[in-house]
Formats: structure tokens, C-alpha cells, sequence
């Protein structure tokens, strides 16, 4: 055995098989061209309001520069756990809200908290790939829901859906508004969803990311707003998307009581908390950022009316209308590999979109768009996607 | 199958069976007590200079809250190269730093990216817990070296050391300097322990967090000053104890070249990057903050000798001189139950202590106390810690 050859070791086969992002590889060749619309990456092109900023300097400033409780700091748990209250219409204590350092790092710890090796985890495709990725990361086997267009809107098969939840998996992960496809969960496949959950044992974990961003209604449905709070169910949610907050790396989990304390290990060995100031900052976009989060939904509505009837008015496209997020998700006729496609569009064209590909095998023949910019911004990208398509 | 009763699923038992932290068992009770004297957690006691503060709250107001390439803004992975260059004696590109949301979180990632369920990891003891479950958390067994003191130093026995890499785990981990102990690793070590982690394909993992909190240089020796860039050598290393930053949740590792892309793939997939205004703040911290690095370790020092000389001239104590780090870890003779011991101090007493079993079986019968406090809040917790010993 000491005789034989030691192997140079490397990193984990497992983590050398993981996925890069499709959507970089499109973007990383031309992230230095200053000629590009870049609306590949999924992002509110606003910065962040300056009221949150100064609330993070003034933070600061008094002090709020150590470590504070792995949980979260108490104050921002309370504002977190009142403002769900009010959005689900019921009540949903503090001892259920975990402070994360991202929604991203939310998923990782639902993850860790819920998946052995060798587990299932069952969520829809097309969707967001990081999802997937955390999944394998743990050791787990994927288990993918395609979902189709029907009459014109993207659809879950609830058939399909009971026979997935059937088969028991650890964990039924759904995103909803969902990124790419824009598809909203109606009240009613909540309903049903939970239920299923419910007889078989199988954890409902819902990514509520965008459950602000939606074009009907003040918030999207919520699984939240039915279960009860020692279901087997956790809301993924996070700052980025409601105040314009990505780099800001702040999130929470709505968790039944019984898993606080596991959570509190876990975010103490990952990254022990979000910034501190960072939180405080959270509180005020919480209190204050009611009319901030109005005005972002009617930019938005804006950019999403304006894509959808230019690229709904194409010969070559088909685009279901985003009931929210972010995104137009659309197919396009003759176009069988997103990922080269997409990197001539940008190569060629200077319009910078998702492959399709990236968000799953049931994306490809797709691209993505996100429509977080000005109307001029939008036209100009749309005119040079419709020059490459031919017409 | 189906008509067995369906068990109510919960947390992995793996991460049921992770420790909570024996620091906080004691100080959670004391929490809202203002009479204590808090020397339990290891924390600068200075907030973050103003001008660290500045530099984010410039950086907000700039527009810098978007989302970040994950290996860390390109700015500040050239600023923490230069800075461990010049540190280290040899050159270290940027395409070797990873940032990362905390110390913590690089360690994380690196367990993440290194240990397969079953694998061993070797480390010391005692050591700060969080290394230990950070691996139990992937499913690895811990192997621990036992530290001692030897004429009146904290030691570690090469032979050990010898033998625990022969046994070929999957990484050796070493803090120096030591959080509890003060121990700092000499050169003359480093250079063994390489070579055999060489010769036996074992990764050796450096945390370096306290590197520049040494009271007889201006940094402690560091295995990345002699190892190649291709060695299986990563370094750890943080932004919180330096330019007292602990609640920003900033740090780095120093990573093999072939590691990078790996590396940026975990990071996407746990916190996607450290917040962005943080990181611009973070490259202000190195290029304005040794002035700030130097006042506090004159500090520290202070406060080292102050507890040092009274603790050693305490009958009923023994205890090394702590060549590093902000701690000093002191054993009280007849003291069998340290968890105990702290707690009643904390509540009889009102000082509050880390018990020494909280970093491992090694530490019991010890206490640390951190002295980054100022001398009369130290004086007044020796009072109080004297008193209780019966002095």
C-alpha cells in the first residue's frame, strides 16, 4: 500500500461533475463589450434605493459591526415574520424565520438540512439551474417535471405531479413565479400539491423569490397562506428581487418551529449569518420600500407589455405572457441549439439572451430575456433580435 | 408499501446529531444579563474603523449593489494577491483568491469541495469547534491530534503528526496561530508537515485567519510562503479579526490554480459571492488598513500580558503564553466539569467564559477567555474570576 503511487489529488468527482452556468459561457466571452444589451443575467437593472443604503451606512456608522445571532439578528426576524403575516394573511411567527445570506444560500441550507446521499428531489423543469445543481451537490438524484405550453400558457400536469410525489422523493421543490418560464401556481394546484405532500410524506419546499413580481395581483398564491405551521413545508425567499438588492446577498427561510434549531447549526457552519448591517438595512427596505416595490412592478409591467407584443408579433416565435418574474421565456422555430444560437446573438447581433438550454433539457429551442430595463433599452435589443431572425 | 403508515419526515439525522455550540450553551442564558463581563466569544471588541465604513457607504451610493462575478470582484481578488504576496515572500496571483462570505464559509467550501461522505480529516485539539462539524456536516470522520503543553508551551508531536498522515486522510487542517490555544506553528513544522502531506497525497488546509494577530512579528510563519502554487496547499483566511470586521462576513481562500473553476461553481452554489459593496469595502480595508492592523495588535498585546500575568500568578492556573490569536486558554486545577465551571461563573460570578470543552475533549478542564477588551474591563473580569477561584 505506502509502496504503491500516490494519486495528485484533486477536487471531488462529484463537484468536477457539476454543472457550469450556460448562461455564463454565453456571456463570458463578451463581458468587456461595451456594445452589448445585456439581458441575459436575471437582475432589476435599478440599483438599490438610497434610503436602504443610507439605513446600511447608518448602521454602520452606530456600530452594528459584529457578529450577531446565526439565526438573524432578532429585530429583522420580527420585521420578516410581520411582513409575511401580512402577505400570506396569517400568522407566521419570528421562531420560524431564518435570516440567509441569499436566497441561494436559503436553497443550499434546505438542502443540508433535508438531503442525504442517494435521496430524490423532484422539481419542475424548465427552471432556474442552480436549483438542481445545490441538489446533486448533496449527493441527490434529480428528478426533473417538464412542463408544457398548453392553450397558450406554461402548465404543471397535476397528473404527473401525483405520480412524482408518489414515488416519495426527499423533497418537491416549486418555484413560483417561476424563472425562466414566468408560469404562476394557481390557489387551486396548491392546494392539491400540499395535500399529496401531505399523505406521502414528501417535503414542499416553495421558492417565493418573485412572489412579489407579479402583473394581476398584489402577491403571487402561496402555499404559506394554506399549510399549517408544523407542515412539512419551507418558503425560500430573499431581498434581491422586491428592493433591487442582489449584491446585497440577504434572504430568509420560512421554516416549521421544529427545524429552527437544526438551522441555527447549519447557518453557524456555512456562514454563520448574513452581514450585519446588511440586516439592519433588510428592516428598513421591509418598513419602508412599499412604494419602491410598486414602482418596480409598474416598470417591470412596462417591459413585460412591450416584449411580449413584439415578440408574440414575430412569425418565427412562441411566447406564453409572464404572469411574473422577470423573463420572457419563448421558442423559436427552426432554433435546435439555444446555447450556439444565443452566443451568435450576441456575438453577431450584440443582443445578450439566455440559452435555453441553461435552465434544463425542456428549455432548449428556448430563449430568455429578461425584461428589467428601459423601454428604449428593450426596443433596441428586440430590433436586433428581429434583424437576426430573419425578418 | 403504500399502506404502511407514512413517518413524518425531519431533519437529516446527520444534522440532528451536529453539536450546538457549548460557548453559547453558556452565554445564551446570560444573554440580556448587563451586569456580565463578556470575554466568551472571540471577537474584536473595536468596531470597523470609520474609513472601512465610508468605502462601502461610497461604494453603495456608487451603484456597486449588483450581483458579482462568484469568485469575487476582480478589483479586490488583485488587492488580497498583492497583499498575500507581500505577506507570504512569494508571488500569488489573483487567479488563485476566491472570495468568500466569511472564513467560515471558506471553509465550508472547501469541505464542500474536498470531502466525499466517509472520508477522514485530521486536525488538532483543541481547536475552534465549527472546523470539526463543518466536516461531520459532509459525512467525514474526524481524527484528532491531541495537543499538549510542554515546558509551559503549547506543543504539537510531530510523530502524531507523522502518523496521522500516513494514515491518508483526505486533508490535514491546521489553525495557527490557534484559536484557543495562542499556539503558533514554527516554520521549521510547516516545512515537515508539507513534506509529508507531499509525500503521501494528503491536502493540507491552512487557516490563517489570526496570521497578522502575532505579539513577537508582524505576521506568523506560513506554509504558502514555501509551498509551490500547484501544492495541494489552500489557505483560509478572513477579514473579521484584522481590520475588525467580524460582522461583514468577508474572506478568502488561496487555492492551487486547477481549483479556481471548481471553486467558482461552489460558491455559485451556496452564496453566489460575499455582498458587493462589501468586497469594494474590503480592498480599502488592505490598501488603508495597516496603520489600524498595527494599533490593534499593540492592543491586543496589552491585553495579553495584562491576563497572562495575573492568570499566571494564580496558584489554582496554569497557563502558556499565547503567541497569537485573542485568546488565553488556562487550565484551573480541580476543574472536571468546565461547562459547569463556566456557567456558574457566568451566573454567581457575572463574567463570562468559553468552557473549554466547547473545542474539544483536549480543552476540558481549561477556560478561554478573550482579551480583546480594554484593561480595565480585563482587570475587572480577573477580579471577578479570582474571587471565584477562591483567592
Amino acid at each position: 500500500m505506502t509502496a504503491s503511487p500516490i494519486a495528485r489529488p484533486g477536487a471531488r468527482a462529484l463537484v468536477r461533475g457539476l454543472a457550469d452556468s450556460k448562461i455564463r459561457e454565453v456571456a463570458n466571452p463578451f463581458m468587456a463589450d461595451p456594445e452589448i444589451i445585456r439581458l441575459w443575467f436575471g437582475e432589476p437593472d435599478l440599483p438599490t434605493p438610497q434610503f436602504i443604503c443610507d439605513a446600511a451606512a447608518k448602521a454602520m456608522s452606530a456600530g452594528k459591526t459584529y457578529y450577531v445571532p446565526s439565526l438573524g439578528v432578532p429585530e429583522l426576524r420580527h420585521a420578516i415574520a410581520e411582513y409575511q403575516s401580512t402577505i400570506k394573511g396569517r400568522p407566521i411567527g419570528p421562531e420560524r424565520i431564518v435570516v440567509t445570506a441569499s436566497g441561494m444560500s436559503a436553497i443550499q441550507l434546505v438542502v443540508q438540512l433535508l438531503v442525504d446521499p442517494g435521496d430524490a428531489v423532484t422539481t419542475t423543469s424548465p427552471l432556474w439551474p442552480n436549483v438542481s445543481e445545490a441538489a446533486r451537490l448533496a449527493g441527490a438524484q434529480v428528478e426533473l417535471i417538464e412542463m408544457s405550453v398548453e392553450d397558450g400558457r406554461w402548465s404543471l400536469d397535476m397528473q404527473k405531479v401525483a405520480d412524482a410525489i408518489a414515488r416519495r422523493p426527499k423533497m418537491l421543490f416549486i418555484n413560483s413565479p417561476c424563472n425562466p418560464t414566468g408560469w404562476m401556481m394557481t390557489a387551486a394546484e396548491q392546494q392539491a400539491v400540499l395535500g399529496l405532500c401531505r399523505r406521502h410524506g414528501v417535503w414542499l419546499v416553495v421558492d417565493e423569490v418573485y412572489e412579489r413580481i407579479v402583473f394581476e395581483a398584489d402577491h403571487a398564491p402561496s402555499v404559506l397562506s394554506i399549510a399549517e405551521p408544523d407542515d412539512r413545508v419551507i418558503g425560500v425567499n430573499s431581498f434581491s428581487k422586491n428592493w433591487s438588492m442582489t449584491g446585497w446577498r440577504l434572504g430568509w427561510l420560512v421554516v416549521p418551529t421544529d427545524l429552527t434549531d437544526d438551522l441555527a447549526k447549519l447557518t453557524e457552519y456555512n456562514t454563520a449569518s448574513a452581514a450585519s448591517f446588511v440586516q439592519w438595512a433588510g428592516i428598513t427596505a421591509i418598513k419602508d420600500g412599499e412604494p419602491f416595490v410598486a414602482k418596480q412592478v409598474e416598470r417591470l409591467r412596462c417591459g413585460r407589455d412591450l416584449v411580449h407584443q413584439r415578440l408574440a408579433a414575430n412569425p418565427r416565435i412562441r411566447i406564453s405572457k409572464p404572469e411574473g418574474a422577470l423573463y420572457a421565456f419563448f421558442a423559436v422555430d427552426g432554433m435546435k441549439d439555444s446555447l450556439a444560437f444565443a452566443t451568435r446573438l450576441a456575438g453577431e447581433h450584440k443582443v445578450g439572451l439566455a440559452p435555453g438550454i441553461a435552465f434544463g433539457p425542456g428549455g432548449e429551442g428556448h430563449l430568455r430575456l429578461c425584461f428589467a430595463s428601459e423601454a428604449e433599452t428593450l426596443s433596441r435589443a428586440l430590433d436586433r433580435l428581429e434583424h437576426a431572425l430573419g425578418r
